[in-house]
């Protein structure tokens, strides 16, 4: 890893591309200090363009010449074949061959994970990376994985995702010994199907490295229950979407309900200063940035809508990852967790 | 099924027995009118006591005499070899015994199931109930289902699943040719794992009798776009309960916004007749009442922690099922569904 820090950002990602981007950068760099450098890879006038807008990031970053951009909805098989030499490869690239800590892109999530993998590889015998959800709770954030990634999970998956979990939460979170809960639909022993029972045994035996919580149900995400949530990516991605829904709804109900007459409008203006803050808590961008773990190199998507908050928030997450020695850490406990004890779940018959 | 529409209720069930079912099921009979009667099940002299506190009572019920409550800790197996001759049991007796439509319990969810199993008995080749929500939405109700009763479900599940919600949603909620969405991580035809993708086969071959919209993902629930989603009742208990637990969050953080200093406060307070009736919008008792589908007559749990009120909607859903042909019209489509064209999932190996 470098010295100061460096951050490879695909200048060109996103729903706005470099007007949100660079902005981004800067604002990322106001938070982090002159020790973190970048490299901007995207079309080299744009950007020439673009920097001359965002005064300061002259001094803390290199242009970094590409072509072409993946666009938004290409199918990863085809940006594996075709997308070499873009922003977004380019900036993988960067984090393969050293010269980056991490990695940020805005662009195409299927697209970013499979040149990722294509790249960087995944540590040991690990299959897909899996996507974290920083999770707003009552306690604080909760890190929530898998959301998406692999739709089929094994225990011996589930017991990499809190071995991952671990190493992310601290890296990013800075809590020293994460605690851990595996999802499930009740905390007795013998609730759930036999993939989460299998898991719970497993990582009863990691205890020296994993804080091991046990079983924990939907609503304990939201309460903070635990530092870190693992599931399947099929029930994550669904648990993750249906609270992005409702919180989507209880939004347009709070706007609905101080706009239904004159009088709760008149408090809603009195109570502005508050429930505006409250938003901003609740503003998803304030945790943006999803890292794909298990790779051998850091990388962070942010959501292609965000902001150059949301931006900045990514950049910082890739910064503490890039930071610290999350993948010297993933792949020494993985080395100690318990040899599969059945055949993987491809080869076997589930009860 | 009588006429009048008789509902059975066990009155003893629930975390305040008949203090709460009672007058709930006089709110009950308010908004049914005089052509649903009740058999209130449960202690001679306790629920005799408690109907000269509730006037009106007296005319529309009558009370059966019962021995024993079951604890609301109880494990099924003992519910279901000791409970003979106690509320719970008498209350469902009487629907097998046709004397009743439909009937109530605020007890013991597992103890309910299991005794009602025992009694009905499923429906056809059905295995276990299905355990249904009935989540606020933007477009008024979506009725979710399995939340929680069958763990692991192969594809010929999810179809009885839809082949149930729909005839329940058109039952409870008055629709008459009701959406059906299959939850997955995404809505393109190749997403998710090996049973979404075989129900979706399965689930467009029965058009005519299912309105099959195909793949959903967790945002549409809130959003109201389907009326009907049915998903196995792991990722359904997990959604569930998440947004149960953020529906909280939100709350904590909304009262903690509008006590924060005094301007918040005035501001609060003089919204606080929209804010009471967004609360009362969003409050789960006004659709409390969980109904097991799958069973050869109506059974609906309502919520241990339900007040007056909300034991009444349970009742008045109970009423909606029993007055329907719910369980003719679900043995008619189960008839028409394509064969299994793979073996159970118990026998197969998934990819």
């Amino acid at each position: 890893m470098s010295d100061p820090l460096v951050i490879s950002v695909d200048a060109m990602g996103g729903d706005h591309g470099p007007s949100v981007i660079l902005p981004g950068v800067a604002q990322a760099s106001a938070m982090l200090g002159a020790n973190v450098r970048f490299l901007l890879h995207g079309d080299a006038e744009q950007l020439a363009a673009a920097i001359r807008q965002t005064p300061g990031l002259l001094s803390i970053s290199e242009i970094r010449p590409s072509l072409g951009v993946i666009p938004m909805d290409a199918k990863p098989a085809h940006a594996m074949r075709r997308g070499k030499g873009t922003s977004m490869w380019n900036a993988v690239e960067s984090v393969k061959a050293g010269e980056a800590g991490a990695a940020v892109s805005a662009g195409n999530t299927g697209a970013l994970m499979a040149i990722s993998r294509l790249a960087l590889r995944m540590i040991d015998d690990l299959d897909r990376p899996a996507l974290v959800a920083n999770w707003p709770t009552l306690a604080g954030v909760t890190s929530v994985l898998d959301v998406g990634a692999n739709i089929v999970c094994d225990a011996q998956r589930l017991v990499e995702f809190a071995i991952m979990g671990t190493a992310y939460h601290r890296a990013a979170h800075k809590v020293a010994q994460p605690t851990v809960g595996l999802l499930n639909v009740g905390t007795e022993h013998e609730k759930g199907h036999e993939e989460v029972r299998e898991a719970d045994r497993l990582l009863r035996r990691l205890m020296g490295d994993i804080n091991y919580h046990g079983f924990v149900e939907g609503d304990d995400i939201a309460k903070g229950a635990v530092d870190v949530v693992i599931t399947d990516g099929f029930t994550g991605n669904v648990a993750l979407k249906t609270a992005e829904g409702l919180a989507r709804f209880f939004r347009a109900e709070l706007r609905a309900t101080l706009t239904a007459n004159l009088v709760a409008k008149l408090g809603a203006f009195v109570a502005s200063g508050a429930l505006r803050q409250m938003s901003e808590r609740l503003n998803p961008s304030t945790i943006n940035g999803g890292p794909f773990l298990g790779l051998n190199g850091v990388v962070v998507k942010s959501h292609g809508g965000a902001d150059a908050r949301g931006v900045a928030n990514a950049i910082r997450l890739a910064a503490n990852l890039g930071g610290s020695d999350i993948i010297a850490e993933v792949t020494r406990t993985l080395a100690r967790r318990t040899p599969p004890s059945v055949a993987p779940l491809k080869e076997r018959t589930i009860a």
